[in-house]
């Protein structure tokens, strides 16, 4: 517990007296009446663990292989935008730091490093593992959308995440007061031009990225551009965004390799369901036939379990890393992710679970009345 | 987002600042222990979103019909009593809004401008759509009631909405404590005479209100009134305030053109369910031979979408309508109708629906634990 | 709205600036954690009332028969002890208070006024209605009991409502900690001894009420005593202090004239059910071979009605007597019983029930998820 | 009610102002998130008491059997480690305490007096009943381990409860950052290293009792080891820790004598359900076959009477002996001891139980809706 830190939400605490107010507000914010955000966490409140005693848990295994690649822990970093907003070394850091904890890391479309520059640094850091995956906005202009993706592939990213619920940018009350864009040393580093970089000077009275997605992302996007999307990669390709089992069906019918039940970090449409309680859903829809993955509100090692138990193969954390890079860059990354890998560690062993594989659902009981709400 | 509002209850806030407290606790409140006022509210957090992705849903039409006209949006505004006490212009500022937003108004019985004057504004304004409904209140003298009717229909209002739920106004306390009346620069404008106009100077200890009612309006009205009111006018005639599926198929059965699901914005009856969760059971009943509209609590792009999900053709809005009107008269309602309509229009996409066609029972479903009650 | 009262709230809040700490302590506790006194209270709040519009509601009728006396309304007072506490003219007051409402007062056995005071100060009241019923707790010495219910048949009262949930005072922990014991210038006045009349010098370190009930009152009671004091008055006998349909049926297999449901104010033991929550299982179970009572958290107009919609043939209402007894003395009560009458009245009427025969167990619907807890 | 104390929690609230921050955080604290910790005490919320009237509770007996040992009431003392933090005199004092009250203690294997001095002390008290039970955790050196069982079958110990919830330690936050250590001048006194005894300088940044943990105790335990325990002692084995069905139908399989449903007053894996929660479904899975026990958030007279009529044959207390320790030694203890008897044999009474044979899983019944989370 370097600097005092016990726990995921102490990083935040601590980050939000670093940060300016309109970028924690960017970072923080869930769509219109922030329900969805309260339900991403409470959601976890909602189900309990039912631990079985006396098994052996002098050595517990927390790998997971995802999407092909070793992992040291079923979880991984979720694409966040703009993380040099954060640090100065942004995504290179948080890179690095997963590199280090043995995890991959979504590098979203909207970084502020570019893909050849997150995997050098990750490169850079010693030792196995270490994967990174791309997240992809498609964008209006399909060409520069396939440049993304191929660069990805050349530098060896190994899956395109493509995000399908942002056709357009969901209504975030503080982004519109605060009338966000980037800070004028910054940009989009994957784009040159300033309106496609999102460092315009102007984007009226409204959230400057709201305009800015409306202007560049395409609201056309259907099915079949999953199949088009597959067609022009060799990489797995994972549909981020899935809410619901008749969705996911749709997914796999259209080709994807991978789905994660994601609702944006409660950032797009406000009134959706917490993730963790439709992952069950979407678990019993794919019926086997490809991984599910979840994020949202995944904030401790119990977190985690829960979330396994209810079948994901692994989740994905986007605002504490943030928090997380705030306080002290890649280090502080590191430190975060090795204290949720101990967090999940100790969940296990006190479940009585030795490996991932011994995660069932069994493990977990829906609450009749939850303390917390 | 002039004037930095960006949600409907930013109007509010400004509003409470301008109006005189016996002014704003008229419009706030809810009858007796105001828990139907609460449930109003919440009853949006009990139901979830299930959005689907990948549709295209680059271009959305928020356009529906009713009563015969066609609207830019399923969302109206309801008919709130006394508006220039909102503001000069009162009634004439919102109708005006109305036409330029493209969509209805319902004019209240009690209004502080003449049915006449109304629809001179809003023809006033330039542009197709804009329409004007009346509500009614039938009064112990039916001659004076009839030329309400009459003068309505004279003067080109499209329907009737007679309201059912007001034998008695219901005990609100705020008006109690406060002994609420008109200012007196102001009258009820649709009648002449000061007993009818609620312009009398004295009404008691209690809410002038009330007392106002108990002496003009008719406790006695009953089913065969409908068939009475059907029998002298030629426009359409809608039941408002209607709770249940019995009272729902009564209603077609003494010729119901239309049902409008509605507690009085709560302040009728307090105790009653919140409108949106009895909405689908007045939809079941009359099964699709009238149209079903509500209203109570609609705040949001979300809640307009969630309550024609489960079966309503469009949704009224009250008191957002008025406190708009303080903050800034016929602008402040635009304002606030564009912005609601942004809102339905980026709810519709990011669920997945380009028309209202597409809006489906399948779009919600219950909460089983609301975060926030 | 004399004296800017608007609803029985306001009576505790002025009363409770009137009023000596401990007593108003006494008055206002629950036992122990006090979560039935919560739990009294928030039943209401989880029954919806589901009116019924345009039923001619013109005339409504509130009144009813208990026990052979006419009323004007379902609404009487239920046995608190020791009124001068409150007021110098205590039970007396209320007494008359309800015989000017026409309705009727359970006087209870720890009464600072004599059966007989109480009774004259009812008859001096001019005009028709008003009735006392005797509560009676069953003594060690069963001489004295009987002389109880002796005096009360001499005196005029209608009926024995006879307690049965206090073997042994519950725990208040305000009560144990202000060492409560009466006032030195009051008794109870139904008794002669000082230790009978609770104004013994010392009751040690505990509240001294319960050092008194664990002295006088016979903890041995059994179904038989019922049989017995069915022996000994020819006045109908009510039990006072039923739960649950199991003992309701044994109340009337020994002989029961009616049956009052009520956990005492949630005064005796905590964590037993709010009495709106047990009501309908109590009338299920004595299918209609006598009448069912309740009292416990009455403080609206339409909590009355939905306890009646529930099976209710009128209810008792005890703190809000005491609270207006210490505000106005009998004024204050007559003020109350007033306010209740018309807010029952005014319920009535926009639910659509003409009389209390129009009440039936449609009028209510359990609530799915509470607002308020 | 010496000193003002009426009620459990009066006593946590005056020992809060008496001990150290670390003591009092180390003896408060939950694990993590403290969900479990909010959920053992809400779950008693949860389950209405449904009481009979009637029943003659002129006498009630709460005298009860455990483990073959007649105890004066059904309520005993939980192993909680390190009692002389609390007080000078520590176990020693409540040991005393619970033979003065006639109940039973549980010494903790880290109990800051040894074995033989907890006994001397009981056997000093004049009087009869007094049981002492030796807790158990399974060091990684076994001949240890059994030395500890040896000494207590020796000293005239009645049973060992072995703990299984305890692999690792939880993590409980503000130890953590508290850097939680024994202070210097006391030690675990049943150990004679440094080492084992908790009396090492330093422990790092983390709880130091995690790290004692890690390094003494023994994760690799299996059910195998309540085979191996069983033949090492001729003792009864109660295995402390299960929280369902099936490892209590394995625990039985394996040899236990009696089981005790407890999460470790939440402090070992949080997210698990209260314990009286899972109750039923463990005193179901034995089918009578052995007693099954319960510990967690017991607090008042009527948390025993729900945990008894939902199965348990007695409940454990931990914290609340630690505060009344705290406060005021072995009188302190006494007094809580006597003061719960009271609030259990009067919630008996007034539920019309006259022995614990009457009490039954009728007395008690599922609440729909808490009014306290
Ligand atoms: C500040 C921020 C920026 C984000 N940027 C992106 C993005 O560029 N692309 C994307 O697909 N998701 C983005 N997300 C969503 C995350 O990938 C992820 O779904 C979400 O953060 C998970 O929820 P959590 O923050 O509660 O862990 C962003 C989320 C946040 C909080
Ligand atoms: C201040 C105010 C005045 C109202 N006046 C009338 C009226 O004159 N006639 C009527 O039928 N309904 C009236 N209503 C009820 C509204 O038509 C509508 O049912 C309600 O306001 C909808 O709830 P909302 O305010 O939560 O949107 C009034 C409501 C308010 C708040
Ligand atoms: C201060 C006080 C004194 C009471 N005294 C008696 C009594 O002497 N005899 C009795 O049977 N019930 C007594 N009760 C219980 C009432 O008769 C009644 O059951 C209860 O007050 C109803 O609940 P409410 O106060 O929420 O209306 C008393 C209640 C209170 C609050
Ligand atoms: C400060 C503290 C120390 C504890 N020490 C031990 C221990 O040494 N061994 C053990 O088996 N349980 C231990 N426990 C758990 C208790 O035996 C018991 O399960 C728990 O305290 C019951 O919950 P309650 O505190 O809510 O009554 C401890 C609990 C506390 C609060």
């Amino acid at each position: 517990a370097m600097a005092g830190r016990v726990c995921a939400s102490d990083f935040e605490e601590e980050a939000k007296k670093i940060l300016p107010k309109s970028i924690y507000d960017y970072y923080r914010s869930g769509a219109d009446g922030q329900n969805t955000l309260a339900h991403n966490l409470s959601a976890f409140h909602r189900w309990y663990l039912i631990p079985r005693v006396l098994r052996n848990v002098s050595s517990v295994d927390l790998s997971v292989s995802v999407l092909g690649q070793r992992l040291s822990m079923p979880l991984c970093v979720a694409a966040t935008a703009m993380q040099r907003m954060a640090h100065p070394a942004g995504e290179t850091a948080t890179a690095k730091a997963c590199k280090e904890a043995g995890t991959g890391m979504m590098l979203s479309s909207w970084a502020t490093s570019t893909i050849e520059e997150v995997m050098s640094a990750m490169m850079a850091v010693q030792g196995v593992g270490g994967v990174l995956w791309m997240q992809l906005y498609i964008y209006k202009d399909r060409e520069l959308t396939l440049s993304l993706v191929r660069r990805a592939e050349k530098a060896g990213y190994k899956a395109i995440f493509v995000t399908v619920d942002t056709p357009f940018l969901g209504k975030r009350l503080d982004d519109v007061r605060n009338r966000f864009k980037m800070p004028p040393h910054l940009s989009m580093s994957n784009f040159s031009t300033a309106s496609l970089a999102f460092s315009e000077d102007s984007y009226g009275n409204d959230s400057g990225l709201a305009v800015y997605v409306a202007n560049a992302i395409d609201p056309t996007i259907s099915w079949e551009d999953i199949t088009w999307l597959k067609k022009h990669t060799r990489l797995p390709v994972v549909v981020k965004g899935i809410l619901n089992g008749e969705d996911a069906v749709r997914a796999l019918n259209y080709g994807a390799d991978g789905i994660l039940v994601s609702n944006h970090g409660a950032r797009q449409l406000d009134g959706v369901p917490a993730t963790l309680d439709v992952l069950e859903e979407v678990v019993q829809a794919v019926q086997g036939q490809c991984d599910v993955y979840m994020d949202g509100g995944v904030r401790r090692g119990t977190d985690v379990l829960k979330a396994l138990a209810l079948g994901a193969k692994a989740v994905f954390m986007g605002r504490p890393v943030l928090w997380a890079l705030a306080c002290q860059g890649e280090e502080g990354v590191r430190e975060l992710l090795e204290l949720l890998k101990e967090e999940l560690r100790l969940a296990m062993a006190l479940s009585g679970c030795r490996s991932l594989s011994e995660v069932s659902r069994s493990l977990v009981r829906k609450v009749d009345f939850p303390s917390r709400m």
